[in-house]
């Protein structure tokens, strides 16, 4: 047993004891602890006991997978605490359960997911998911409108956002990692060179992607729409073939929505790019995954907009403000612009997403895992070539069907 | 001396006693007080010492206009404070000195402003005020600036906005009377009846006018870009020739910039159109009204421009971003395009301020005074059909000088 995974046991008050007691049976003494983390940002220890196993996720006061170099405040738990929280009131089923909270050790004991596997590592697999879009749809439909003003009252919204103004820490990390470094010189950014020297040098000096990165940006800083998961990537989420479990919201703010929907497409993306780099034959499990993309948008603005239907009690749209006769018009309306503009939103960050996944500090494993760096450098030129069509045009495709047609087009292309 | 005047005094700390007395001598025996305020919102009291004078605002526990029905938090002395202090930072010239706080009786002792008037009713009057369109300008692009995040780090901002998130009461104010009731049936609404029944009806039911409200209800609420005044009308700003004070910022929050922008132009249209009913020649005050308007948005536009090339130093769009030889480039896109989204809210803003101060619970003086209600209903026609137009063609208007001229070409219309 490591010395942190012995001090993350001992320090937990007797409340958490006797809630994990509750769980896995016994006490610390008959406890196993074991650090089974590869997070990016914290600790993750297994504890078993004799009658199962829970999930410990322990803050430390920097980012893990830099150290003590990058200073992190510890309140980052207590922030995915109040995301868990607020998203299980309306989305419980994709969410783990958590058991206690340890304030004093910032942990946070929880469901251990042992049937699940990190979304990405199937993907990788090839392994399709039959049922994977249609809960992901569901859990950010729910989790964005029902925490967005077209539910809540303004002041309601403002209490929960207010929360979340403070977890500025992990805020930093994005608008850093993924709205600036990659487009300027960084000693941070790494990429597979030499193959993407040029392509590295022309996203970090061309003028037109810095002023469209800076677009994007601004929403992020400025546009307070829902309380978004904030790093909605495949490595967030844990599945098998009848569940699918979201993960890790410590990013969590009161951001865009279409935050979370392009990271995950993207992530989609970025796997499907992989995929020839990977090995094997990988024709059928591409259509596969551009079939996850095409679902995941149309599912997902589908039943985002049928909670209008129901649930529209919000600020945004009073129903005071409506009569009986122009009631379907104005909704139509509304939601249609609404629409227009979250998909907008959703390829924009998509698009940031998979640039800064290949230019930036933190890479995906999908292309890192190619072990030929010219089959990488490939994989990774055609990614990026799409991810600039739509940071740079992105209102040229009006519907998911348009933008999966450039990338087919696409598909075979070379670099010289 | 009134008893609510008594008690304002006799509940005041002592240490806030010892500040008064700095300013104008003597104690609390000494002192006279008078209830002077003709505000909606909150008590206004005269201090009166043997060296001088000073004024206290305190809060009552609901809407003075309304009276107990419409309960509001005494802790909007409290934001006003805080918005006042922020303000001050950057712009004090334009704001009274505030000399105590007292939170006990929710109260704040500030300087008298005795040698300014309210500029309303320097506008009713006729009277020109030659360098208030140079100071406001100066007020709102500093106030403006220096808290969105061109300036502050995304962390600062976050501070901030997180103190006035509480501030729902009076931002509800604003949602409610400004963007939702004068667009539809409600109690609250008053208008000139007859000349304005069928003209509120259409308000009250148009479906293209609650789509485009709801267009500019979804900035005010989710469009966190600056502390904003969040009131900033003729009424709440003094001036002489000399001097230009900004009062009352007790609606301050984390909003779109372009709302104080479009307040303040809002009331100088409403003063031009009520020129012709307040009676005397006034087309030459009208011509100086319209003046202002083009100065103010100008001024403002050149003044919060220049601050971009001496204090961009925000995360909004970080230097590290910017490389030697894209610098200008980059920047003179990002403000361009920031600056278009600013006339287009401020645009927006204005109409739905003019709108609301016809046929919504508050009205303007400039309107109200105008004792033939034929002549007030010709007045508020012309400025709601200019209001209406705006509203909902504003991405016509390029500029100031084709709103101006719109505004003039309609000068005399008539309404059948």
């Amino acid at each position: 047993m490591s010395s942190i995974a012995f001090a993350a046991l001992t320090s937990l008050d007797p409340e958490s004891i006797t809630l994990i007691s509750r769980q896995i049976g016994g006490g610390p003494d008959a406890w196993q602890v074991d650090e089974i983390g590869d997070g990016n940002v914290n600790m993750i220890f297994r504890l078993s006991g004799p009658r199962g196993r829970v999930l410990v996720k322990q803050a430390v006061p920097y980012l893990r997978c830099v150290g003590a170099s990058w200073p992190l405040s510890l309140r980052r738990n207590y922030f995915e605490r109040k995301a868990l929280e607020a998203h299980a009131a309306v989305a419980p089923e994709y969410l783990p359960r958590v058991f206690a909270f340890d304030d004093a050790s910032a942990a946070m004991v929880m469901e251990f997911l042992g049937e699940h596997i990190i979304l990405r590592k199937g993907v990788m697999r090839g392994v399709r998911y039959p049922k994977f879009a249609e809960h992901i749809t569901d859990y950010m439909a729910k989790t964005l409108f029902f925490t967005s003003d077209l539910f809540l009252s303004a002041s309601a919204k403002k209490a929960q956002m207010q929360l979340f103004c403070e977890n500025v820490d992990l805020c930093k990390i994005t608008e850093d990692l993924i709205f600036t470094d990659p487009y300027r010189v960084a000693d941070e950014n790494r990429w597979t060179s030499p193959g993407l020297d040029a392509m590295a040098h022309t996203f970090a000096t061309d003028p037109e992607l810095k002023i469209a990165i800076t677009e994007l940006k601004a929403k992020f800083l400025g546009s307070a729409e829902a309380l978004i998961h904030g790093d909605l990537h495949t490595g967030s989420i844990m599945v098998n073939q009848d569940e699918t479990k979201v993960i890790d919201p410590e990013f969590a703010f009161y951001g865009p929505m279409g935050f979370d929907v392009g990271l995950l497409l993207a992530n989609f993306f970025l796997g499907y790019y992989s995929q020839s780099g990977l090995g094997g034959n990988p024709a059928e499990y591409e259509t596969w995954l551009l079939e996850q993309v095409e679902q995941i948008w149309s599912k997902f603005a589908q039943k985002f907009s049928a909670l209008w239907d129901e649930h529209l009690q919000g600020d945004y749209l009073p129903a005071r403000l409506l009569t009986s006769d122009t009631r379907a018009q104005v909704i139509d309306r509304v939601r249609a612009d609404y629409m227009t503009r979250l998909w907008d939103d959703t390829l924009g960050f998509a698009a940031t997403e998979m640039i800064r996944r290949i230019l930036g500090l933190a890479h995906v494993a999908d292309m890192d895992e190619i072990a030929d760096p010219t089959a990488r450098a490939l994989s990774e030129k055609r990614a990026l070539h799409a991810a600039r069509q739509l940071l740079l045009n992105r209102r040229k495709y009006a519907n998911i069907p348009q933008v999966l047609g450039m990338i087919r087009e696409q598909r075979g292309r070379t670099f010289t």
